[in-house]
């Protein structure tokens, strides 16, 4: 970290997201203090077998004491019940930022910490595998993804440059969004993705034993793609679909209009809407290549 | 080929599959005489360019004379129409064989074939990728994907027995099915992927500009994985659909219901069933990667 590195991080959950960060300050940070906080102790004990770590404990107060950063990066529902723990804890004027994939709940979830003097930078680095614990990060996750910074109106310059520098360290391009706005465009990008992969992973397994095992093997043309993202940490895309839920819905909505419009040309043999459809997908996929994130 | 190679190939539509199956004529039965057709001027000189053909020919009835295996390799909405074009110019006794993703429909297109005394053996390598054209074949797509032979109750079991080890040449595990079944599986693991993706897309694309572009940016958390599979070729999908239509139907409302369930599940905060069914898919995707499919 170029000027003034942080003195002590405390991160808050320590799965794929948080102890890849732990090896991003690890690796380009070796002064930097990190403490690691997880509930379970075969989280900390995998944390100390790492070696990503200066310090672990199991309680959240105990470690954000004296940090001058502290990273949440539990699952979405466990924020409310951290930010009422530390905020008694925490040193004022500490920076407090997050990995959550949502964020107008992430900030009404921890305005009890606002309220005790931390300025609060909401953070979201969009990275990730389908992956989870600690032994599945790595500190190159990051690498030419995106993070998106959500501070609010009254955020306070310094503390947003701060967390702007960790993630660039990290390689990722930071850029800043409203809250709402980072909402409606996850919910299309990711969570009605994996609400999705989800669902038709589902279909396929109440389909019976039998048919099943057909699925499995001949997976090879669509299907194993939705199995990748539907592999997912089930507590955490639990969390997603409670507090995104407004702009999972909208997009949900949407979707569903669309696949009832393709359903309907199927079952009336309207060969030239779906080709026209299928034509105009294509155009996407270009550019996701253009974008460099194919 | 072991024992008895064929001696004249036709492939009718040399697209992905038909380049592809080609080269491996090409690699393994360097004395098998290969004739090319397509209907545009463009790929037939693309054909040339590769050297993946002895002869090339727009027109099918020339291309299947004195051939003693016909691989169809187009569209399925061509189907018909050749086999009206080919039956009296095909050699009685020849193996027909096709490559299409539904075989129901496949069958009653080639009837007038059957009538001339072809011996059929419908099948399916489930291979590909979401590129098209000859350009974009290679040899190695079919290495230990399967292939689906849907034979009828009265096919020539020496015309099976060819076929499979023309496909075993290419590296596949040849399997048999009944059409009918053939077509439900492939529905499920390939069929519905597929509009859904394409679904999915569409949705993201009538986003409005703005918000398409960020969409792009972001899609590295799921989205851009569904962006691949929308980039297959138009024309073959827009056939698969109306031709498969039953199967996909019925697939596709097991799906909507299976989402609709979930949808209420997030609008009522019910997050005990969200967790429940995303765990059960994490079993799915371990089956996929042992069957060495992922």
């Amino acid at each position: 970290m170029s000027a003034k590195p942080f003195e002590r991080v405390a991160i808050i959950g320590i799965g794929l997201i948080g102890s890849s960060l732990a090896r991003v300050l690890r690796r380009d940070c070796p002064d930097t203090r990190i403490v690691a906080c997880a509930r379970r102790a075969e989280t900390l004990a995998a944390v100390t077998r790492l070696g990503i770590a200066d310090e672990v404990t199991d309680d959240p107060a105990a470690a954000v004491k004296g940090a001058d950063l502290v990273v949440l990066a539990t699952p979405l529902s466990a924020y409310a019940g951290i930010a009422e723990r530390i905020a008694p804890a925490v040193t004022k004027g500490a920076i407090v930022t997050d990995v959550g994939s949502c964020k107008a709940a992430v900030i009404r979830d921890l305005a009890p910490l606002v309220e005790a003097g931390v300025r609060l930078v909401p953070g979201h680095p969009v990275a990730g595998t389908e992956h989870s614990g600690p032994e599945s990060g790595f500190a190159e996750l990051f690498r030419d993804r995106w993070c998106i910074l959500t501070p609010g109106a009254d955020a306070d310059p310094n503390a947003v440059a701060k967390v702007t520098e960790l993630w660039e360290l990290a390689g990722m391009r930071v850029t800043t969004m409203l809250p709402d706005h980072h909402d409606m465009v996850l919910a299309m990008t990711s969570h009605l993705p994996h609400l999705i992969a989800y669902t038709i992973v589902g279909t396929a397994t109440a389909l019976g034993d039998d048919l099943k095992s057909e699925v499995i093997a001949f997976s090879a043309c669509g299907f194993r793609d939705f199995t990748r993202i539907a592999a997912s940490d089930p507590i955490m895309w639990r969390d997603i679909f409670i507090k995104n839920r407004e702009a999972v819905l909208d997009i949900l909505q949407r979707f569903s209009e669309d696949l009832t419009a393709l359903q309907r040309a199927i079952r009336y043999g309207e060969a030239d809407t779906l080709e026209k459809r299928f034509r105009e997908t294509r155009a996407i996929r270009r550019s996701v290549i253009e974008a460099k994130q194919a």
